[in-house]
């Protein structure tokens, strides 16, 4: 059980909530946390007392301003929402994710929205995944560290299983190459944008957001490795080229 | 899914705790709470806020001086417990517990011991299985209602996993579009290839069979659907003009 899933928590508002966090993530054993945008900054009073003793957790947490640069390094993105926004993306329940946390090569990353509102748009957005914890659907009021919990529980409880079930491990799957960390992503994404723009495939302005949202659907989920982003960036450099004159 | 367990909180200290515990059950759809000898008297006042809209479940919760008082009608008691005591006991994982709940007729009650001490001797031992969540070794500090809501959420999990697969079909992955049929495809690679050929991409022509090879490769790992493959079709098509002259 080496590959540990990342928890970022986006913007949350009170620190005895990363507290609680950090506390349900040690629990099981959980121990890499980020944080962006903490609304009342960090390090936060609050937090310590309500971590229970999982200091390490807070003291080893890594700040940052938005939530693309939290994952940059991340191969895996995970959005954990309530209601299955994003009908593009594979939907997962936390045993789901902690399957493929347990399978895949590459760093996990599990991001938890706001106490109050979730994660915006634009955080599901970067996400391959979709992490529904399959509530109630007529009380559904999970807060911040019980979706913490139970993410940080299937991802030991699977852990556990897989131990006991497979200490062969299939081999013939060494060579697969994790998805590309999602900085690469977002750069070939970029790349589309630049060649796509001046073209006019943007227009007409008002669906500019819509039509740059179902781009990123469209390339982020295929979950392309380093290799094939080379590739493709390559593709988007050729095809940015004027045809060579002599045809 | 009729089967549901009883929660039992045995001489609870916070109304707190006892109103989150509510929360995290109704989550899930657990509706009977049972309580013995709560510190501070029932009803509390504080165990509505921290309910957090759970009321159905404290108003219907009832209270008993004693724990076989509590289970007397049930016909299976679990006692939750942090290490593996009574090992004359069965001992399951909060998965195993929602196994024997959904299968063995009957009722089920799940102990909970009080939030500093746990169960007293005299509960476990009223209890033909041990509860336990296998939690960190090193960081074992799994609060009350963080206790409760993992027994919540696998007695949902499980009961959902035997639905499905006594229903024969899952539904609920209807939304999700398979993969466009092969011709779609290859109209995709084509067209990459019309336009990328011109600008000189398969060149030196020694390379061009592997560079086909690994542009198909890139394009048939998605498997995007119909939808999908036709907004890269538009992609292709835009970049396959000039920039607007306006630019």
């Amino acid at each position: 059980m080496t590959n540990k899933p990342i928890i970022v928590l986006v913007r949350p508002q009170l620190g005895e909530n990363i507290g609680k966090a950090a506390r349900a993530m040690l629990n099981f054993g959980l121990t890499e946390m980020r944080i962006v945008n903490p609304r009342d900054g960090w390090p936060n009073p609050s937090a310590g007392p309500a971590a229970a003793g999982a200091d390490i957790v807070l003291d080893q947490a890594k700040v940052y301003s938005s939530t693309a640069e939290a994952v940059a390094d991340c191969e895996h993105v995970y959005a954990t929402t309530v209601r299955k926004r994003g009908v593009t993306k594979t939907v997962v329940g936390p045993d789901g994710a902690a399957r493929l946390v347990h399978s895949e090569p590459g760093r996990h990353a599990v991001l938890f929205g706001r106490e109050a509102s979730g994660l915006a748009t634009e955080d599901v957005e970067l996400a391959r995944h979709i992490l529904t914890v399959p509530i109630n659907p007529e009380f559904g009021s999970l807060n911040l560290a019980q979706a913490v919990i139970l993410v940080a529980y299937e991802w030991s409880r699977i852990g556990s299983e897989l131990n006991a079930s497979e200490l062969v491990q299939p081999t013939d799957e060494d060579e697969k190459l994790p998805p590309a960390p999602q900085e690469e992503l977002e750069g070939l994404i970029a790349h589309f944008e630049k060649l796509l723009d001046p073209r006019g495939y943007f227009l007409p302005e008002a669906r500019r957001e819509a039509t740059q949202r179902t781009l990123r659907s469209v390339l982020t989920r295929p979950g392309w490795n380093h290799l094939e982003v080379r590739t493709l960036r390559g593709i988007l450099t050729t095809l940015g080229r004027e045809k060579r004159p002599e045809d």
